[in-house]
């Protein structure tokens, strides 16, 4: 059996390479053709593709799933709806493909510049929603790439006829049907094969929680685009404008509480503790969010707030809790970030120019703010019209990652008859 | 002594780590004044260094290690003044870090840019040439890294001797003396560690033979900039002007023998091989180049030509052989070289645009040239100004890599007051 999964992981493998070299050469207008035609595979399976997913929802009450889940897995007309908005959009973005830049002369003659390039094969892991097949797939085939695709067992019913639908629109488009591949095995040894085939696959992206991207980032020998943690920061520095600071500082903790940008640590510059604290605790109060603190928090706003440990300034709490500390000034405040953060996106609230600048040099984040709230830190709020994920690596993609994540530059060499001297 | 190993390195790379954070901070100024004080602090030390190397060369002899070897691994006086020229060199280049592109406007009213700024601390791994360490250690100070350097245990009096002089000067400068560490062990134990400090180093260099290549790229858990192979193929197409090919590939073949950039293969166009092949091969035997070719070349140029075996179109020579083949066209080549090349450079020689462009978009190399020689790929004559290395993957750095490639870039986001909707 091991060995079975070992010989269809290699010919998915070799399939998606081969679908690949087709793509690479692929025009815009080819592209949006297949995108187009997958569009209306899927209008046209509506129906099958909801009963698969209600097979999917039987199952998973059966196998007592927990209620989150069971929602993000479910496919309902309005979800489907959205999620053909979501491959018309693709459409409509810019092709990043064969992008020509910095085309210059050399003193030998030849012109020298860089072209933007696909890739190759994208190998995506990723749990329950659905869409996510969708999302990835046309993301891959408006970049150029083939894509192999490894959803959750819960969703194998809906993910095997969302497949069939877009091959069925490639086939129509006359793409070769290799570029999107879903595996049809739950055997998890398709992932340990997945991660590790070098030789065909060139970027691997999961999403997820967060033991499956540390498993998939330990065990594979391809590059991997992820992130593990968002312990985002505030740091309110002695020259903020308390009236920025307030709703930033709410904005930040409470506009959604489950998501990688929110805020997890709020750190007060000493000379403005007094003037602040109680204010934002107030207006947390009624958001009925818990603070931790450092003994001068607790100091200042009571014995309301329990006291803050070590543990503390390193968790992520995806809830409506957050760690308060005071610190001395911007030093301790970017020593505390780099140390205890998780390089994802901190801002700082201050009016001095000087400070603001210091901070955006040395946090070392991939996203660094200055009087705005870390909640901006997503694709479509910097633009990029879409999201792969956000990645707090610094290597290839840093921050929130849009098409041009799945794409590489080659340099170019244009000549006439040069040779080197 | 494993364990001992393991907190020398786990101490090295914290070191590293908080070297690093002081020289993400550090000004163009700053980094260019360490970087003379290590001018002057070397060129006071030569006869120290000039000695040590001399104890490696008697260990060397005394090892029995190759001609070849013990060329690369002696400093004389000559050397040393360009090793100090490459210093020179390295201080007047532009500093990358610091530098902000795409800073536009959003809809929101918040401002979203790049910054570039240092990856943090670099690992490199290298064999013989002493100066390798001077040349890394000056890249990365000029674009803000902190450097663990590992060379081979050759070098290790030259190493030694290089590095305490590059740490006096670090110390007259007021930077950081951890900014640059040469390990001092010989333990191979050292290499394991280092590559999977994953903590604190953010990018593994590697330089030297294919197989230290091989072996780090297997077991670093750190994102590695190398290259393997340099397979270059150059397509003589059926519209070349055959006074450019023939230059062209003579140059790529013959003007230096063991550089990756050199051509390994050459393709011909069947409708040129007659004109074509005679010609070339003149050129060829007057540098007593070795032929291996196809049947078909084999037939044109007789039998001096020996027969090319399937493993010779994997191979990279490295010396005077040539494999040849002719190909009906160039979907045949453009196939030929994603399948046997080494995605390092090739090139197309024809004065048809539409092919051209053909070959530009569809081989899959880091360097793809049009109408020049492969032996252009070089950091140097790309205008990098420097190079730390070419590198034939696909993620981060690609073709030849300059200061950039120790550089990543963080989003930054200026607002004023700004809170998400």
């Amino acid at each position: 059996m091991q060995d079975s999964i070992e010989q269809y992981m290699h010919r998915v493998g070799q399939n998606a390479r081969k679908a690949s070299r087709y793509l690479a050469g692929a025009s815009t207008l080819d592209k949006n053709n297949a995108l187009s035609a997958i569009y209306s595979a899927l209008q046209n399976s509506e129906p099958q593709i909801l009963a698969a997913n209600q097979l999917d929802m039987t199952k998973g009450r059966e196998r007592n799933l927990d209620s989150a889940l069971l929602d993000r897995l479910e496919l309902t007309p309005t979800r489907f709806k959205g999620m053909l908005q979501g491959l018309k959009d693709v459409i409509s973005l810019v092709d990043p493909i064969g992008e020509i830049t910095d085309l210059a002369y050399r003193p030998t003659g030849i012109q020298i510049g860089k072209m933007r390039v696909p890739l190759g094969v994208v190998g995506m892991i990723y749990e329950s929603r659905p869409n996510v097949t969708l999302e990835a797939a046309s993301l891959a085939i408006k970049s150029g790439n083939a894509i192999i695709l490894r959803g959750g067992s819960e969703a194998l019913e809906s993910n095997q006829a969302i497949a069939t639908a877009i091959q069925h629109g490639l086939k129509v488009a006359g793409m070769p049907e290799d570029t999107v591949q879903v595996i049809n095995t739950t055997d998890r040894a398709a992932v340990g094969q997945l991660i590790t085939l070098n030789e065909f696959v060139d970027v691997i992206v999961p999403r997820g929680g967060k033991s499956l991207i540390e498993r998939i980032t330990n065990e594979a020998t391809i590059p991997v685009i992820k992130h593990l943690d968002g312990n985002c920061h505030i740091f309110v520095e002695a020259q903020a404008d308390l009236h920025k600071a307030l709703p930033i500082a709410l904005n930040a903790k409470t506009h959604r509480y489950g998501v990688c940008n929110a805020m997890e640590t709020l750190l007060v510059d000493e000379k403005v503790a007094e003037a602040f604290l109680p204010h934002i605790a107030e207006l947390y109060a009624e958001k009925q969010v818990e603070l931790r603190g450092c003994p001068d928090v607790q100091r200042i706003l009571g014995a309301s707030v329990k006291p803050a440990t070590e543990e503390d300034w390193y968790t992520e709490y995806l809830g409506p809790i957050l760690a308060v500390k005071i610190v001395s000034g911007i030093d301790e405040a970017i020593e505390h970030i780099n140390k205890y953060g998780s390089h994802h996106t901190d801002a700082i609230i201050t009016e001095n120019f000087t400070l603001a600048r210091k901070f955006l040099t040395q946090v070392d984040s991939s996203s660094v703010m200055v009087n705005a709230s870390t909640r901006f830190a997503d694709g479509f709020e910097y633009g990029l019209g879409a999201e792969i994920g956000i990645s707090t690596d610094k290597i290839h993609a840093r921050g929130p990652v849009g098409l041009e994540g799945l794409t590489s530059q080659k340099w170019i060499v244009l000549g006439d008859g040069q040779i080197r001297q």
